[in-house]
């Protein structure tokens, strides 16, 4: 079993951040089903979670992974197909990880993502070298959407991945672009 | 003057090929020049070209620059007019390469990118490497919308860069994840 396909991926819609710093559900995005699910079979990576509480949301996920799994999409665009059979949709982080357990038989650890730098932080190398040595571990790796992952959900990391730097101070890369470094930086040769 | 900011890049929408492997003008998106420019502006990227023959899309990039420049978007959020900053469109890779020699003073050497390996191809290490060598020297990196770019512009390249592998055969990167991985590879600590 490959390293990267004892990692999933949840794009958490809630609860997140917004600009204010308050307690948000974003909206479900096409463009963030497709463009992570893509990086996600590229790197060979477990599932890849829609986390929302928002049932009709849920719903938004299903009928365009329905579409590329078995409607039109499904022969217009077979590589299309193979990204989205990963996705799935879940109402809570709880149900994603019940999920995970329930595929695996065992918990799997949290690995939380953020822009800004923490004192805990552990770089890509290191993550990569701890994913290694626990040939039977699984990880969830979280994503955060809006202006990022509370620190409710911060609390609940076993790991924080350091912050993506470019060289510079700035750092707003867009969810679909870090997504993509990261597993770049774990799992790309 | 840092390595990256002797890096452009083109996001080409004309000539590109389609899924027949036609000979098509892709539409601008939105999102593209977002990402893309958030990338950029990260990594420290020179300029961020969008290539299009057709003048009501370039009217179109230049309405979003404008928003997030001037407009409303410039208060809303200070650190997208930074990214946005980078965004010019171009009636075509003449006219890209012509307004890099006109900044520069000199041509700019051009960096080809597809999902498919040449005989050619360098790596982003190997790349990194001639832009270290060579500190007077730009570069234009060129990134293909649809289904890629034509043997015609492989042709005019200077050099072609290896394709993004991770690790299995899937290779089909959403251009957006594409740049940031590429961007990473070249410039990313």
């Amino acid at each position: 079993m490959s390293v990267a396909s004892r990692l999933s991926i949840a794009l958490i819609h809630y609860p997140v951040l917004d600009k204010n710093q308050d307690l948000v559900a974003t909206a479900v995005t096409n463009l963030d089903i497709h463009d992570i699910a893509r990086s996600a079979r590229t790197f060979g990576v477990g599932r890849y979670y829609i986390v929302t509480p928002v049932q009709e949301q849920r719903a938004l996920v299903e009928k365009i992974r329905q579409h590329w799994l078995e409607g039109w999409g499904s022969t217009y665009n077979p590589k299309r197909k193979m990204a989205l059979e990963l996705v799935q949709s879940e109402n809570s982080l709880a149900d994603a990880l019940n999920d995970m357990e329930s595929r695996t038989g065992r918990k799997a650890k949290i690995v939380v993502t953020g822009a800004a730098g923490r004192p805990n932080s552990v770089s890509f190398g290191a993550m990569r070298e701890i994913m290694e040595q626990a040939p039977d571990q699984h990880y969830l790796l979280l994503l955060g959407t809006g202006w990022g992952l509370t620190e409710e959900i911060f609390a609940k990391g076993d790991y924080v991945l350091e912050p993506i730097s470019g060289g510079g101070d700035y750092n707003h890369l867009s969810v679909r672009s870090a997504a993509a470094i990261m597993l770049d930086r774990l799992f790309g040769r």
